[in-house]
Formats: structure tokens, sequence, C-alpha cells
């Protein structure tokens, strides 16, 4: 029997150990691999053999419920892409080395970029006994050949949920003021679309919600912004972080600021804090911006409990495959239904996921520019459904660490 | 019988609601009140005699419950200050013309000071026929005369999860970079203490704590930073937004910035914005400011059952105080142990509140001043304990509104 790989790559989410924890659930009960391996920091961690052993990290059904609601990459992750063809001999050498048999790397567009790489290499050099699976992780959801990815979900209803929230905040006053949330996405808009599911709870959402697909008029913003301000005291606008104007330059980097003190450098606000400024000047009104920064991709507290179980799912799909001797493909959610919401875990070719980019398609944002249309709200609804159990240690969410 | 008059008022906190529960369903049971009214944005909503019946928008066990798990201030807030002695006249003018023999005023320090005048002024003006009683609220934990203060138990409990968040989020790449997140407080660092709670959950939290009660000394906090690195590749830093030089000065005046682009006009950036361009300039790693903004007052998705249920107990305590005559007081929590977490309610003389600030004491910092000590564990842990259950419609937090 051979050893069983896993990794992670990218940036964190909240879902991304749930399919780590599904890869080790299927190592383990196949009876098909002596050992699970994991390696450190992705596959810069492979390339320097730096690997846990995993049966001694996660030994009991608590460890794999406690798995699943840790936040951001158990394993540690990497920004590595491989560029040399002597990388990908080095991979393979050190996998032989270890006598491991397959390997699953769980991550986004680069990471499988990775694997298409490692697995057209395998195929070239007629390397037949080492499977290589990707399984999709990616809070902004533009991975082609998945109806959407592991860790969106979560996000999704944490900015959702946080927009129901920052809209009762932002009306307890009876003062003409605005409120421009930023939300993570510099090409595609997937997480700021999200902000809409907070009228799913009872309450309106945003008033305004702007994508990065569509162009960015500031002129249009104002107006639009404007008008809201004649029938209502308080307007909250959701904002890609990468929303660009029409000559294609972020809003973000319109205005270099500099600064005139003790410490003496220029450093570059974000789009919200631009539109901040924006609106301070030509509207006069109370105006604030606010980042959902990081914790839109790590509030495993709030994670989807749908988000978690097809993380999983997706884990023990990649390892049955590659179990079964598969190389070269990605675990996918085919959906079938939208209501009720049914889907199939598949896997698709790497080939048609390396390298490309899925974005909103353009008939889901309203004409207006300025909202989502019911087909968006259709796709997303079903996965924020369902609050994930989490195990609370002295009023704070339990994490597991493999490093304490 | 009399009408009660209840009113909201100052920053939102994701409890305020839960102590409007507490004095209606008091008010309700007492059989001592002929009508409950809500004041629409506080005191400027009674001086404006914009009032609600609250009758007809809380009837039943689950709107008592919706309104616990709603956050900011379900009536709505006000920031005025009295200042004029006509002012306190027409608002008894007010109260007298709607039949109200009771006045509870929820809110933090400008509130208390509310109350403190008009009940100085009942009693001056022989007005004995009207009760006005304070109920406390702020996330900031600065009103003296209460152990702590509603709302601040789950403020800390978000702030502390989340930094328990961060931090793994924070570690998963092996390259060196700095977190600074700035947590709410211009004058007493309290919610920014609560960041070392998240060590409670068995990670290892921030590494380094700067309240706003010690000057803040930005070359000893460049040098803690790289004492952090030296071991470590993630530091992961707490300041409060308010720290001052040793001049006195907010560290994030110390940087205007300027816009030098197509919008043109300065702006101010936040503490941890300027820390994140000094780290950036002394220390040359990876850098990211983090403002905690809105979503640590309102995230009532995760508050602390115990800051729930203690709050509603001070909408009770102040209405049941009121309806047996008092005037001129507090609702208060008295803590008698620790471990055992034990408390009672009771009330204390609004002139012992009104116009005072609780800061953190100093010797709850440790000596290096980037730490909180262990007193400071024992007096935070209990507020943050419990999860108050959370009602979900489609995935997202239901909240109660009286406006739709």
């Amino acid at each position: 029997m051979k050893k069983l790989l896993v990794a992670q790559s990218g940036g964190p989410t909240a879902a991304i150990n749930a399919t780590l924890a599904g890869v080790v659930q299927c190592a383990y009960s196949s009876g098909k691999v002596s050992e699970v391996l994991g390696a450190v920091n992705g596959i810069k961690g492979v390339l320097e053999e730096r690997f846990l052993n995993l049966g001694l990290h996660i030994k009991n059904v608590e460890d794999f419920q406690l798995l699943c609601q840790t936040p951001a990459a158990a394993l540690g992750s990497c920004r590595l892409k491989i560029k040399e063809r002597t990388q990908l001999e080095q991979i393979i050498t050190v996998l032989r080395r270890h006598d491991i048999g397959y390997f699953i790397y769980i991550g986004g567009n680069d990471s499988m970029d990775t694997v298409a790489q490692l697995s057209a290499y395998c195929e070239e050099e007629g390397i037949s006994d080492i499977c290589i699976m990707g399984a999709p992780k990616t809070i902004d959801n533009d991975l082609m050949g998945t109806d959407h990815c592991p860790g969106f979900g979560s996000a999704a209803k944490y900015i959702a949920s946080t927009f129901a929230e920052l809209e009762r905040d932002c009306h307890v006053y009876d003062v003409k003021a605005v409120t421009i949330v930023e939300v993570m996405g510099r090409n595609a808009g997937w997480l700021t679309a999200a902000s809409a599911l907070a009228r799913l709870g009872g309450g309106k959402g945003p008033d305004l919600i702007y994508l990065c697909e569509n162009s960015f008029d500031t002129d249009r913003f104002l107006s639009d912004v404007e008008r809201c301000l004649e029938s209502q005291d308080s307007v909250l606008v959701a904002i890609s972080e990468g929303i660009k104007g029409a000559d294609g330059r972020y809003v973000s980097e319109q205005v270099q600021t500099k600064a005139a003190d003790n410490f003496g450098h220029a450093y570059i606000a974000g789009s919200a804090k631009v539109l901040e400024s924006l609106v301070q000047e030509k509207l006069g009104c109370k105006v604030r911006s606010i980042e959902l920064n990081l914790m839109q991709r790590c509030a495993a507290h709030i994670a989807s409990a749908v988000d978690i179980e097809e993380s999983r799912m997706l884990g023990m799909k990649a390892c049955q495959c590659a179990l079964e001797g598969s190389s070269g493909r990605m675990a996918a959610v085919i959906r079938k239904t939208d209501v009720p919401y049914v889907v199939e875990f598949k896997t698709v070719p790497i080939s048609e996921v390396a390298n490309a980019e899925k974005k909103v398609p353009s008939d889901w944002i309203t004409d207006s520019g300025n909202d989502v249309t019911e087909e968006m709200i259709t796709y997303l609804r079903p996965l924020i459904q369902g609050e994930n159990k989490v195990v609370y240690e002295n009023g704070i969410p339990k994490h597991l660490s493999f490093y304490e």
C-alpha cells in the first residue's frame, strides 16, 4: 500500500479544513493507504519535504468536527506557482522517496494549475503509479467546472449576515449618512453580490450594489446615492474591492495618498475609502467606509452548514477518485435543481479549470448596474443555508491546530 | 394608571434591544402601567413627540426573543446632549401631555447626564409624579457605578472570537508578516483588552496588545514587533483606535493623508493604517491593517448569552424601580464573585455615573505595556460566556423591526 499526501494552497477560507477532513476521512476508511501525510505550506512544503503524519493529529470524531470548524488552512498554505519543469521532476522525486501514490491538492486557480502541470508531466513521462487530484477552494467563487466553490458559501453567509446587521446599525440616527462597505473580489463580484442575501432575513439589505464586472462610473454612483438620500436618511452601499473605471484602472488606484508628516510615505487606500472621500466632498453628508477585510474569509463561527458539508464531500470525492486511479481531475459540484436544492459531486478534467476565471454573468446584474437580479439570488440562496454547529471553549470557538 | 416611556440613545450595541425587551416585559407584567410607549430617536424624539405604542409591535414571546437578537437600537437613537433648562421644561411638558409617569432612558454617558439633569430638575421643581430611571449601555464599558456595561460582553465576544480566527488566518504562510487590528475605544481600552480572550479557545491570540490608557511609543512598538518576528513568522497586534503619543496627540492624527489625484482632498487614516505605514517603512515586511469597525458593535449573531441576559435584567430592574417610585438612579450590575460568576442587580445614584469615565486600571496592563494581566482576564472572562441562541431565516439572522 502507498501513502496519500494532501496539501492546501492559496488564500484561507472557513471551509478548506472541511475539505481536508473529507480527504482524510475517505483515506482512513478506504483501507487502501498505508499512511496519510499532510504537506506543510502547500506545494512549497512538498518541495521541501515538510510532512506531518496526520494519523497523529486527527484521531477521533471530535478532531474531525473541530477541523471542520477551524478556519484558514490547518496545514499552512503557500502562493507558489510552478514555473519550471525541474520543479515538477523534483516533486515527483519527493513523492516517490516517500512512497506516495496519491496526491490531493486543495486550492484555487494557481493550485489547479499545479495539478494540471503535474498530471500532464506524469502522462508525458509515463508515470502511472501516482494519482494527482484537485479539490476546489476559493471564497472568490471564480473556478470553472464547478457550480460554486467551497468556502464561498460561508463567506457569503458572513457577508449577508453582516450587511443585515450593518443595515440595523446604520439606521439608528435620523441624519443623512452613507455607509460604503468594501467586499473582497478583484475580478469577480460573487462575494459582493452576496450582500443582497441580507434581504432574505427580512431587512432591506444594501441600497446599492456595484460589482467589479461592470465599469464603475463615479458620476452615476453619486447620483444613485443622492437619489436614495432623497427618500431615506441612511444609505448602505456594497462595492467590490476591484471596481474599475471605464479606463480599466482600479478605483483604489485613483487616489494615491501621501503622508504629510512624521513617517512620510505614500500608501494606497481601498476602493471604499476612495469613495468615502468622494461622497464627503461632493455630497457633504456623513459618510463611513468599512472593509470586511480578512474577517469575511475566516469567520468560521458563522459558516454555512451547506458549504461545510459540501466542502467535506468534495474532499472525499477527490480522495476516492484518486484511490480509484483517476488523475488530472478536480472534484466539482454539479447543481441539479435550485428548489429543492440538489447537487451531485463529480470530477472534471483539470484542463477545463486551470487558468480560467468565472465571472458574474452580465444578465445577473440589473440594467441600472447597481443591484443584482432574481437569478443571482436563486443561485446564491442555497449556498448560505444552515448554521454549522460550532463548539465553543470558554466563550470562544474552539479550533484544531496541528502545531501546538 | 400612567404610561411608561422608554427611549434608547448613543451608539448602537448588540444588547441594547435586550434592555428594551426587559423594560417592556417588566412594564407589561407589572399591571401598573396603562400603556408602554417608545420614543423614536431618543430624547430628540421625546422633544418632538414621536412615540410608538410598543403594545402594537412587541406582542408575544417570539417578538421578545427576536428583539433580544436584534442589534443596534430598535427605537432609533440620537446624540443630543441637553444643554438648556428650557429643554428640560419642554420634556416634562411632553411627558405630562402624554400622561407619562415613568421614563426609562437606556444609554451611555450622555444619556445618563440627561437622566441626571431631568431628575434634578424634577426635584428642584417639586415634581414627584414622574419617575426617571437610567439603564446603562455602551460597548466601551466606561460607565461608572456598574461592574460592566450591557453590550460590552457581546462586543468582547466578537472581538475575542475574531482575533482567534484572524490568528489562524495570519499564520498560514511561512513569510514574515504583521497584522495590526484596530479596536474601538477612544479613551478606554476595555474592548482592545478583550482581544486577549482569544487565548481562552486554545490559540495564542494577539502577540501584542496596546491600550489607549498608556502613552504609545512608536519606537517601543517597532522593537516589540521586531522581537516577535525573530521567533515567529506572523505577528498579530491589537491596538485601541485612541492610542496617543507622549504628546497626547492621537496616533491617527499623526498622518494627515493627502489625496494626490482626481478628487483632491485630505482625509484621516485610522491608527492601524498609520502603524501599517510605519511597519512597512521601518521593518519592510508584509503588513496589513484591519479595522473591526461597526461590526464589533452590531455582530448580534455572536452575542454573549451572559451579556444579553444581564442586559434584559437591567432593563427589568430599571423599570421595576421606576414603578416603585425611584427616580434619578441607574440600574447596575454588582459582581459578587468571579468564580463562580455571581452578580446582583441594584441601582446607583445617577450623580455617581453621569459625566465620569471608567478607564482600565494601570495595574491591569503588564509592565511591558504590550499586554494585559491575569486580573484583566479574570474580570473579562465571565462576560463572554454562552452563545445567545439566534433564530435564522433563509440563512440570515432574523431581526425585529418596528418600522417595516
